[in-house]
């Protein structure tokens, strides 16, 4: 029989019901929260005085008994108990007899559960950010360790201008750490306890919410209690960060799909971070970084069913609310699991630096700084952008490189092509220590972009 | 070791990519279709020459076993051996010894994984066609019994016009129908065998596949091998058409809600389908139909993921596929668990003809009447809809219905109004009646529609 | 002053609300389906008695004058008389006097709006259906053309089997077939005729609404009047079946960037559907196919912004309604406009042979026929794969393709590899007419398809 | 012909590319800001040496008269010039002839639209800040001024406890607060200055970043080159955070629109806020918070457009990101025109305190304080929720009101229900002011909230 039916209900419920009622399968997950915020409210209801401190005392060993049984695996979890708060209070009841029913005085499933979700996601956060800044890391080292290899930096995938291999890797570092920084300011914002709210009118009793909320490393109390039962912007807030996380991890992703190819061939990931083929023995599969672009997926659906979860929701707390927690559990596992494998996969590839250099000597890379050459000689960027692509246009022609035209034919185009000062300009190692301006490739200010960067990570 | 390592790549993996790459605690969700298709390839290879009839039988009966063995528990679902794939060949082959080594001849994961999810979803959605089905048979039930019942019909939530509850419930029905048919399409279309496909570009050896089709109940072989492979809109097809049912039930589960409040009345939900509250005794509340909503939340989640995930893949089987499961697995669990609720609580639900009833006496319901009055007295629409608001706008100000206007005040307005049949146009059960074109919300033409869905549903 | 205030409600509408409020400037889309359903509602009350012949016929000239009007863009939109109904309305009644307020007689917005939206949405499914059906010409051409192109077939974007260009195309191919297919499918679920069904109860006059149905090219009315005003399902499924088909053409998108790069070259897009860069003379960029992606995305978008807008919506018609314009416009127009050019890049383009063959080179991509080979010599396709996986390697080590080892290597493994026929197993071209399996890439089989797919599109 | 083809491609582009590559009908939005990018930049190649003060000098003023006559309406915007920036740059040669040529030196589109984007999200930011402000005040004048007013707190929609108005209107300010917050972190976040990256690879020309970024009120230049251009995670987080004020806003539309009903009546929306029908002469319709709620299925589809479009997007720069645009404007666009509306509507709201206080006597209210009084009296809290269960469904049972049950009912159960002070723990009035507890709704509490929200908003 379930704790709350049989008063004012009767107690049988139907089954087709109770399969959609039950939740206790997924969000036992909450135990660790749910028990922590319960020793939190022993302690308010002692301060309010409607606990004994032999009460407090007997109700809290056995919440700890509690915790150990389920941490031990010997808990029996009922599905007819509903969830995760009535199968501990259930079992409690059990270990210290009717003192039991005590522990949710002046407390609801209402605050309970939006408490439990706080500390959990809280706890969450703290997880990714390690494991964000151990990728940071990762990308530090492995940047500071190929600066010297130069690539092609692409746009729309073609190959664009000269630049170099730790400059690519810094741009995917500059986008987790906007990441971490997005989940600290979510952390940040959801550090407020509910509890004392109760259903939805806060407590009847004097609870001295604030004490309870600094008990469980809150910033403070929440201000309402209407809001503090039946908001979840937190989880939305918390899911959103999580999919622009996944979106960038799947960017990564995408790229080391392309690059582990045999046409590019840029990287090779390791074998332990490689599959195979049940059927193609040949096989090695850079599955991990299309898991990842996977899990994004996911990602993008549990803040969808988050969003879509709550609209139009009246207040206070409904039982749709129910569904908030599976998208944030699974948001959860989806961005550690991806940005540990990935981590791993990045921290033991290798860098094929032949493919990468190789990739320099065609598709006219420095046909920008052919017409910088002109503009710099005096001729309007738009006419020398003009100038060039014709010439590219010859060259493509013709099935050589831009720097293998005849030189009668540059000079036909603009004197300033005859001098030898074009050579350097189509040089494509100088067009990269050329672009040293904020931001760019070249080699001293990447090492100053990972030195700094390194600050920013600590 | 994974079954498919060690040859081509080193054995190890790591963990962070063990933990990534393992599916077999979602997608042993397929074992009996994994199995069934297995039996149905044995026969193909029978047909190519590849097996034995001797070698046929004892890895049909081993496949049998294993059958069982899941059936009753006893199987050891081992993480590190991957999917369901391999761990139902592998314990394949520590029953029937090397034979079992011939199962994956001419076979890849890559076309067995697509037969396995084609034949769940047609099973799936074959139990959601007959939980519909039980559902609509609900609501012609009720729409029967209570065929006298009148009720307003609200627009923007807003008292409209005169109208019955058989003709709203009949509304339901109408959308769920449709909801079904959309599922017969997307069963239609996906009813196809990619087995043969190989991992994509077709098995090697000289299967029979129309044969091995049929065998599994479908209506051909898939017309192309990277197509049979890497394409899942046969999912994102069934996710789409499950999101729409979802919608359709939040719109009812709406509805209930909103009925079930004190102040509506409409509806009293029974005791097997009615939760209540751990911290307030007196709560009584209508948790089936927000948990529907819940549902609904994420079964938008699960289509939305599915888009995203197969969103920009190249051809063929790519591993970001893998992630395809979960959302699909639960977006049939979360429709199934809806309907079945649902239906059982609108099976045992009270309707309150009292509260239905009262709510015609107030909001002008029969305003729209009162124009067609005048516009049958010759007055063109827009001003006869100008002349009765005027009146509403008047009864407001007076705090009366429309009905209780004075005469003298109607008669200002058109002398029409001073006739008798001023009555008839606004009363409210003669208004229902008037309504008696198809689609209608008249008595006789409801019954008519009740007894025209019986036939559609059939 | 709006048509529909000054009687009940106070003549002011305050400027906030008017910019929420307004919507012409989106539904006027829908001016020429409103007029259609106008000239079919005239007949309408011509039968039910409530307009005479000579109204009607003034009304119907009016109608057609409005229709010039707007055609010739002479018509003056006002965002003050709210969207296209009242806007056309309004116009009608300047030119046709009092008559004009006839016309909106037994009649609301909500079946009006009703029935343009399914007047768009059908014409519009055959404008996509025509332009798919001229991609798929495209497709069948081309394949027809390149049928002697092979090409490696890639899983996971890397090289996996032997395939032709042509089995290639035709997945794409097959892809579209049922995305064309959905689309049939929706058309025939949406084409019924909300008129009559008034604002929620139905109309209050005689109308023959089947009459009016068949006027409109409708299938039959629908048979609730709650629910033709308030569904919209079929935009949702419209919606659905266009994302869909928006995954599909993002997945080519997709092939087409990564087959353009320099890396790949597989294929050469016309200048005609290229563009440049702002800054770099010497690109030629791949942006249609970029484009058509990010249309995916939008697409996506639509159908999620549509099933959130209906989620958990009260019945009747509620004025959420009104954000469903823009998004199935948008789908529209992102999935007409993406089909269209990707057909015309892929008419246009250039498939450069000696890269995708040359691609055959590298990648061991007759690892599987191996297999194969020893399974047809009695070696369980287990052992046989784990076999081949170690040759891989040990060519892998060497730096050499697997038919380069040494034939002692090969014979070390099993000495049916010293025969002749390996070569034979080892060879691509070889390799590809061995799959002449139902759906495979063998060249017989590749032109029975192609002929069998002309007969099913047209 | 457009400005960036003619060199290298041939200048004809087909007509359906033409169609899917235009943008300048959305981007022309940007338009301020390019011109005030532009005005930068110029000084920036001052600074460079790549100008002289006098072409600097004229390309100011050239871009201002380009400004003045896009304000103006003046401007002739040409779809064939691709965007908005083209035509700009077009109409900019066309004033001060070749030196116009010059501007684009050392900038590509792609450093130029993301600053661009970048400042407009930046005064979008800014707009909805103050409207939310704005919003803010008239909630917490409303509270103030209906402190007295008491009503019903909902769990389910169902009573569940006594409440003051204020103390709901509280619990909305709260939601809205925070969500200005998560704007204020997206803006700080993204204040950051693209311009100087050039294409990919950064500026050429030795332009000072950071004097350009503070010229434009950028707190910095972007650190690396290849993230500020092709990352537009400052967009999805913007969306994120508008979707989620959508979410809040369409829950406060909701409450409206059942607020509005007949059947509740607590809040009747002034006429400058309401909408009548075209059909029912007496309708008056919260469409304000319709359209609310449905402005959030926008959002919800603006921000799942963003996260599918950039997933998975190689860097840098892709043409994809072209489909950012619509949706971002979209997003700011429904978002202040809803966050506007509503805060008009409830700023001209009548609160109807009949309605409100009259709900609170039915629907056992104090069912919790009734417990609560058991529990101070030594009884567990369990089996006081089990014995006023059983009163509230003997009360039911009757027909009467927890409060009017005989004494000797109550004292069956416990003998201290028939003391006199049980009448305080029924009376609805003391019972909301026993909650006085931090976030409870006690007047006094109320007051303080009120005031101390003040403070945090401004």
């Amino acid at each position: 029989m379930s704790v709350a039916r049989g008063g004012r209900l009767s107690p049988e419920i139907s089954q087709a019901m109770a399969e959609l009622n039950t939740s206790v399968q997924v969000d036992s997950v909450l135990w660790r929260e749910d028990i922590d915020g319960s020793l939190a409210h022993v302690q308010g209801l002692v301060g309010a005085g409607v606990l004994s401190p032999d009460e407090a005392g007997a109700l809290t060993s056995g919440l700890e008994q509690v915790a150990r049984e389920i941490e031990s695996g010997a808990m029996r979890w009922d599905p007819a108990k509903e969830d995760v708060h009535m199968n501990v209070e259930a079992r409690l009841a059990e270990i210290v007899g009717p003192v039991g029913g005590k522990l949710h005085t002046g407390r609801s499933r209402n605050d309970q559960v939006a408490t439990d979700l706080r500390l959990w996601v809280r706890r969450k956060v703290d997880e990714v950010l390690a494991a964000l800044g151990e990728m940071g890391n990762v990308l530090l080292d492995v940047a500071e360790r190929e600066i010297d290899v130069l690539m092609p930096a692409y746009t729309h995938l073609q190959r664009a201008q000269t630049s170099r291999l730790s400059h690519h890797l810094m741009a995917w570092q500059e986008m987790l750490l906007r990441d971490g920084l997005r989940l600290v300011d979510a952390r940040a914002r959801l550090n407020e306890s509910p509890l004392g709210a109760g259903a939805v009118a806060g407590t009847g009793f004097p609870v001295d919410r604030e004490a309870v909320a600094r008990h469980l490393g809150f910033d403070r109390a929440m201000r309402n209690s209407i809001d503090a039962t039946a908001s979840r912007d937190f989880l939305m807030e918390a899911a959103s960060a999580l999919s622009i996380l996944g979106v960038h991890l799947s960017r990564i992703g995408e790229e080391i799909v392309i690059w582990s190819t045999l046409e590019f061939g840029f990287v090779t990931l390791s074998d332990q971070f490689s599959t195979s083929s049940s059927m193609m023995p040949q096989k090695k599969n850079p599955d991990v970084a299309e898991l990842v672009r996977g899990k994004c997926a996911r990602l993008v659906g549990c803040v969808t069913t988050l969003l879509v979860l709550e609209k139009s929701l009246s207040l206070g707390y409904g039982r749709d609310l129910q569904e908030d927690k599976r998208p944030i559990f699974d948001a959860f596992e989806a961005a550690l699991v991806s940005v540990r494998a990935l981590s791993g996969a990045l921290a033991t590839a290798r860098w094929n630096q032949g493919k990468l250099e190789g990739a320099l000597s065609e598709g006219h890379l420095c046909a920008t700084d052919l017409a910088d050459y002109l503009v710099a000689r005096g001729m309007p960027f738009r006419q020398a952008h003009h100038v060039v692509g014709g010439l590219v246009a010859e060259a493509e022609a013709r099935g050589v490189q831009l720097g293998q035209l005849p030189r009668e034919v540059l000079v036909s185009q603009d004197a300033s092509l005859g001098e030898k000062e074009v050579a350097s300009a189509l040089d494509p190692r100088e067009a990269v220590e050329r672009r040293k301006v904020v931001g760019g490739p070249a080699r001293e200010r990447v090492i100053a972009a990972i030195r700094d960067a390194r600050a920013r990570w600590s």
